[in-house]
Parts: C-alpha cells; sequence; structure tokens
C-alpha cells in the first residue's frame, strides 16, 4: 500500500507535469521554437519551487537532489508533441489541473519552510512563491504583466491554504489531516474562482496615481 | 537614548516603507489587483537586498532572519488602501523620500559585503544592486524597461555612496562618520538630480550599432 | 609554456568580454545611459554563471572569488566607448567571437556541474544555463522575448557540447581532450546556425492552442 508520503509525492510530480503543460502551451502561443518550449515548461515548473529554495538557501535545490522532476518535464514535453492532435481536446481542461498543481506546490511549500525554521508569515509567503513563481517566470519570458496580478483569484488561493496550513502547523494538529485540508481549501477556492470568475478589488479607482 | 545601530535600522525600515510605496504606485497604475499590488510592493522593497543576499550566499536572507521588514511592507501598504484619499498629497515627495532609501539600503548593502569580505569593488556593486536592484525588477514586472536605465543619475549615485564607503572603509575611518558622510554624498546626488534633471550621457550616438 | 588551465581561463575571459560587448551594443540600441550600458553588460557578460552558481549553492559565486571578471567587464566597456568610432567595424564579427562565450561557458559550466556531483542531465542543463543565461536576462531587461527562444541554433548548440561534455565525463576520457572536442562540437554547429541560418521546428503548426 502506497504510504502518504509517496501520495503527495505523486501529487507534486503530477503538479509538475501540468504546470510545465501550460509554460509550453505558452510558448507555442508565441511561436517559440522546440527549444524554447522545452526552457519555458521547465521555467514554469520549477521556478516556483527554485526560487524558494534558493531564498531558503535550501541547497542543493530540490530538482538538483531528485531529478525525477526533470524526467516528468521532459517526458510531458515529448508527450505533449507526439499526441498534439489528441491532447488538443484536454487543453480545455488545464487550468483545472493546473489548480491542483497550485495547491500541492503551495502546502507543499509552506510545510517545507516551516520545517526549516521560517516564521509562520513567511513561510505561507514561500508557499505562494512556490506555487505562482513559476508562472510569473513564465509570463515574463514571454512579455506580459503575470496575469496572476490581474485575473481571477489565484495567488489568494494559495496564500489562504499556506495561512492554514501554518495555522493547523502551530495547533500541532496531524501532518496528513492539515496538508489534506489546506490542500482542499486552496483547490476549492481556485475552482471557484475559475468557475465563477472570482477576482480580488482593485486599488485604481482608489488611489489616485498623477 | 537611542543608539547609532538602532537610528540606522529606524533609516533602513523607512527605505523599506518608502521603496514598497513606489512599488505600490506602479501597481496601482498598471491596475493590477490587491494581490499584485502586495507581491509588487514587496519586490521592490526586498528585491535587492535579496539578490544581493542570494549573490553572497548571506543565508539565511535578510528578511527571513527578521521579519519586522515584511511587517512593516504589510502595514505600509494597508495605510496607503486605507488612507489613500489623504495621502495622494504624499505621492508628490515620493521621489524625495525615496532618494533616502537608496541612499541607505546602497551604504549599508556596502557595508555588508564589505564586512563579509569582498573586494571594495564588489562591494560598491552589491551596493548598488541592494539600492536599485529592487526597482529593476519592479519595472520587469511592469513591462517596463527599468527606468534607471535611462533617466536622471540615480544608481550613479549609489555607486558613488558606494565607492566613498568603500574607501572611507579601507582608511579604517569610524563607521558612523563613513556611513553618515556616504548616506550624504548619495542623498545630495540623487536629490540634487531630481532638482535639477541631472542625466548621464547616452551611447547612442557614439557607437553605431546597425 | 602556459598550462591547459590557463588557456581555458583565457578563453572564458575572452568570452566574458564579448559577452559584455554584445550587452553594451543592446543597450545602445535601447538608447539608455552610460549606467545601463554598464549593467545591462555586466548582466549579459556574468548572469548565466551567476544563475547556475546560485542554483548548485556554489557560493561564493565565481566573480566574488575572482575579481577579474569585473575589471574585464569595466575595461570592455571602457575600450567601446573610447573606441567606438574604429571598433564600429567589429560589430559584424560580434555573432561569430559570441559563439566563442557561447561554447566556452557551455561546457565549463557543463564540467563544474560535474565536478559537484550533479546528475550528467543537471550538469548539461547548468552548462546550457551559463551559456544563455546572460543574454535571456539581458533580453528581458530590453523587453525582448530572448531571442534564443526563436532564433538560429543557439542554446540547442550549447545543450549538445554539454551532452557530448557529460558522455565523454562518463567514459572518463581525458579532461583536455574531452573539453577541446566538446568546445570544438558547439562552436561548430553554432558558427553553421549562423552561416547557413538553421533554425528549429515551431511547434505551433502541432499544437492548437486554442
Amino acid at each position: 500500500m502506497p504510504s502518504f508520503h509517496s501520495f503527495l509525492y505523486a501529487f507534486d510530480l503530477f503538479g509538475t507535469a501540468v504546470f510545465a503543460m501550460t509554460g509550453l502551451l505558452t510558448a507555442t502561443r508565441h511561436k517559440m521554437d522546440l527549444f524554447g518550449c522545452f526552457i519555458l515548461a521547465l521555467v514554469t515548473a520549477i521556478g516556483g519551487g527554485t526560487l524558494r529554495d534558493m531564498m531558503l538557501g535550501a541547497t542543493p535545490i530540490f530538482w538538483l537532489e531528485d531529478t525525477l522532476y526533470f524526467w516528468v518535464i521532459l517526458s510531458t514535453l515529448l508527450c505533449c508533441v507526439l499526441l498534439s492532435q489528441r491532447y488538443s481536446i484536454a487543453i480545455k481542461y488545464l487550468p483545472h489541473a493546473d489548480a491542483i498543481g497550485l495547491a500541492v506546490f503551495a502546502v507543499l511549500g509552506t510545510n517545507k519552510a516551516l520545517e526549516m525554521g521560517c516564521s509562520p508569515a513567511i513561510a505561507t509567503f514561500m508557499g505562494m512563491l512556490s506555487g505562482i513563481g513559476g508562472g510569473m517566470i513564465r509570463d515574463v519570458f514571454c512579455q506580459q504583466i503575470p496575469y496572476i496580478f490581474k485575473q481571477e483569484i489565484y495567488a489568494t488561493a494559495a496564500m489562504i491554504g499556506g495561512v492554514l496550513y501554518s495555522m493547523l502547523f502551530i495547533l500541532q494538529v496531524d501532518t496528513h489531516i492539515s496538508m489534506l485540508l489546506a490542500v482542499a481549501a486552496t483547490l476549492g477556492i481556485r475552482l471557484g474562482a475559475i468557475q465563477w470568475h472570482w477576482t480580488l478589488p482593485s486599488l485604481a479607482s482608489r488611489i489616485q496615481t498623477h
């Protein structure tokens, strides 16, 4: 029977694959070549965790210790190229799959920072960064203002998951239960935001900039 | 009586708050949502020091050790949102307040690198990066060529402050006096540049690029 | 008689100078001021190796240990400004000189990662990053989609050099011979790509993005 840890690990790899696919799609839209697609897939999938680990000083970075992440991304790219005709149907559900990656990355990132002794506020930020960092770098490379800064609730979902997990961590709730609850909360909020187009208010009307 | 160290620390936090405000303003101008404003404020305020610490290998990074920076940024954001009507008057003086942040960050950054054993040239560069790094990342996120590359003398002021501080450090002048002199020099040059629109020459006319 | 090591080191510094020149040229095209030119030259020349070292946790970063890189970049900038009239002829051959930098950086980067115990796949990626990272950051600062994502074969040449070097490393071939072979392969492919406009296929026609 697979353990809880390997269950989480599988979700982590699934999130990696899905994030790689969103990077690949963005690259394709911008008519990048095969190599640009690979780099963008890579950056989207592991960029957030890389930023987190570099800031935490958690060297070696996670994908240096465990090269499986690397091969998952390469395989994803290969599958997408080979099965491109068939999988174009799957693109419709990419935002929903992406929500799973966001939720898992945010909670695992928060957990990693807490275990390294960070305060809850910092840990929540690190979790959020794990979830959204890759997409941010992807959008900067593609000359877009990161869409998570303007779109439906995305990072906020990751933040709520991180806050919830930090609280349960302080209350010393069982790790398995805490993770499941925090992932479920993040996932629920993000899926709700996709379904009903929840957005955050903009400050543009409140603050006079000129 | 507050010590010299706590005096500098207060200026450092003041610089952090001011940099957060410039990030917030830029985010508002680009019609980002509340979350985008928070990230941009954060990135502007701590981005330079983070880059410096990651390059120096000075882990844990300063705002992981001392979460007060984090709370200063959150409070600044909150104040700006709540008092937005009243504070729009203050925006006019933001470049002048920003100059204080630049000067303090540049000199403290140079000092940190020198204390870690860097050569004066590298330390000056690290100080400059502390001062301008946040603004550079902010502008990249907002799809602008970093304005410090084109505008009135900005980074040059930080560089002169860093060079001056490095020289005084080598001459073993008292730290308090060195810091005050270097901060004053940076601040004076930057305020002068704002007032009289000092600019650096462009190389565009000298080098034929086609 | 100079040793093989100092021979490589000389090429490494040559690559640094050439990369600094491409950064300077890009900055000039975008009408940046003298300071912007300096930063862009610096970022282009040492950005790739810096990213590699930060990810590997190889602190202090190479140009902190050996400030010669720093002075090479400053001198290059100075020479270009002083001799700008005469050197505009040299610009025509910049892509060819740039190919030398790419080849040397890629192979040395791969070697550094292998010596630190990375797997061949990761080491190849680190070598590629050493070669292309600086140009990527340069283009992001200048508001261009990194041209290596769309242009003639560039990173692919670095990747092939890295794969070749990794293979020879595993086969325990003499380091000198491995390096020469891998640098020659990278250089040959890149020069061929410049000469005959070799490109990678785009995926845009295969994957339906809407």
